[in-house]
């Protein structure tokens, strides 16, 4: 364990009056920062995903709403608050699966109608981001607390894509679990998915526990059964973009396939995601939208052509893991166990 | 369906008395060719993967074994005889996985201890060396044959890696199936795994059905479960290394988690592979030696770091398929079905 395990990742701040974000297309090679004042920069750098992962692109799209809300010129309330609703709907447009990104506008979108002046809302909607900015580090803390008593004092941990501080505003959240199970002085091994197209686990999950000190082997997203059959793997852990009321899970493309392959070997297979990554209305995950990215991010790497030229590939970003598969999903408020539509239903009476 | 469907792409060839190999590390960016005069270099060229699929690298190392005879100077019979055997251990230890390897060069070790001349035992070499490159196609369309049969007229099929025309000495084992299926006028459309780390999926199995006119679409492998979940996958098609005596199967890495992810969705799983991937002398997989390759293949694209440097990666080369997860295997003496002790015994009967 080295001394930087608790140094902390920032990949979205809010710096003299801009947002500023670690640009994750460039990790880990350079450590670069983008700097954004404008909401339509914003939801650009979520659809190019400079910033990715459910809680972090929520919070990104409080921060925009707030940029959005600081320089618009409106000759009044009403006519303020169109303006708003029209960069809170390019916000949530920038990408559809995460509802983490709706959830985060919505919130600030409901508060800002319940106050009478346009200047008392701007400061609002600064105030408020920058405290969800906050909260979500604290939520993941809370969060890897109830995780880290599911693990054993000594185990090996197989996670999917990046649910860490770089998918947060901080600490993380299938990571966040590893890593508060590490600060309590268990011994986690951590294989890392490389998870194909964009190598999330490979270029993010794999540098960010390297720069934390917790030991991490990648594998390609192809070996993880044969893994669990020739060693002892004693979880899975991933992170969730949007989870339907009956507990069905999106999450990165790839965890579903996991997951089957866990219930075969009987490896208990966690998702780890806040209360604000819930869709409450959907009743299962079927009609959770799934992202179609380019294809040439899996035929192409950066600009090199991996394959023949007028290759056709399939991209979709997400997969729908069914509740079935899922053995625990940890949240701020407690770990929920099957049947999830209950436990589930229990969650969104406590929140309202 | 172009008119260049039954193409045929030839991996490799006996020319002027060299083995000429299309160098696969470097397809489908630059179609070279390789030529080599000594069994050194055709060991090399199985190792570095210039040529590589179970039955591809039989039909070469017989003919590294007919190289070494030919230029092989020795005293007489005996000393002739112990030169061949350190170059039938060379090209048998170049990777351990693919039993068709250790098939080849055994038959033709066999078969030279039979005759009493050096001349002649270098003619034969030869010979036989040639006619097993001759008779690998003719095994393929035979099992094409078969193997199609168990297609529906209309059909979408899964593939992982390439066991295609580049793979054998031409037409393919899992492809050979999907060819003979299209040229008895069946409508197939393939969805072909990428393969990580070494993309042959992508590289090889979409360029040689681009080029045969099939329809292909390349997936990252952990898309596999989403796509059966999604729509309609009739069955997955795969090669083999080596099978087991009771069914268990080595093939690339990745193909152990699509079998487990096929059952799940009640997907026919079948393996096409030629009497020679068959090790009747092993009761299961268990004992499968799994080539473990260099960790840079998954960290690195080429010379292109992917990851962090110093990242710790695991790269087994191939997996297991236990038996019960394969629906039927297709040979070219028919197709093998549950229970594979039985099926497989009744095939060694025969095959002696």
């Amino acid at each position: 364990m080295t001394s930087n395990l608790n140094s902390d990742i920032e990949p979205i701040a809010w710096v003299n009056g801009r947002i500023r974000l670690l640009d994750q297309t460039r990790l880990p090679h350079s450590v670069n920062w983008v700097e954004i004042d404008n909401w339509r920069d914003a939801a650009d750098a979520i659809k190019t995903m400079i910033v990715r992962g459910a809680p972090a692109i929520g919070c990104t799209a409080a921060l925009g709403l707030a940029l959005a809300g600081r320089s618009a010129i409106a000759p009044g309330r009403e006519a303020f608050l169109d303006k708003l609703q029209i960069a809170a709907d390019g916000l949530c447009n920038a990408r559809p699966t995460a509802v983490n990104l709706s959830w985060a506008v919505n919130r600030l979108m409901c508060l800002a109608r319940t106050l009478p002046e346009v200047t008392e809302i701007k400061q609002l909607l600064i105030d408020e981001a920058l405290r969800m900015l906050n909260e979500d580090i604290q939520i993941n803390r809370t969060m890897g607390q109830y995780g880290a008593a599911l693990l054993p004092d000594s185990c090996r941990v197989i996670t999917h894509c990046n649910a860490g501080a770089l998918a947060t505003a901080g600490y993380g959240t299938a990571l966040g679990v590893i890593r508060a199970a590490v600060e309590s002085g268990k011994n986690v091994t951590v294989f890392a998915d490389e998870t194909r197209p964009r190598l999330q686990g490979m270029k993010l999950t794999a540098w960010e526990l390297m720069e934390s000190g917790i030991p991490v082997t990648v594998i390609t997203d192809n070996m993880s059964a044969a893994l669990m059959n020739t060693s002892v793997i004693d979880c899975v852990i991933v992170g969730a973009d949007r989870i339907a009321a009956n507990g069905d899970t999106a999450n990165k493309i790839g965890t579903y396939g996991l997951a089957v392959i866990a219930r075969h070997h009987n490896v208990p297979f966690y998702v780890a995601a806040p209360v604000s990554t819930f869709d409450f209305n959907l009743a299962t995950g079927a009609a959770i939208p799934i992202e179609q990215r380019d294809p040439a991010e899996v035929t192409h790497l950066d600009d090199i052509a991996l394959g023949p030229s007028n290759l056709t590939a399939w991209n979709p970003a997400f997969d729908v893991t069914p509740a079935e598969l899922v053995t625990a999903i940890i949240t701020e408020r407690g770990v929920l166990k099957p049947p999830f539509s209950t436990s589930i239903a229990n969650l969104q009476n406590e929140n309202q």
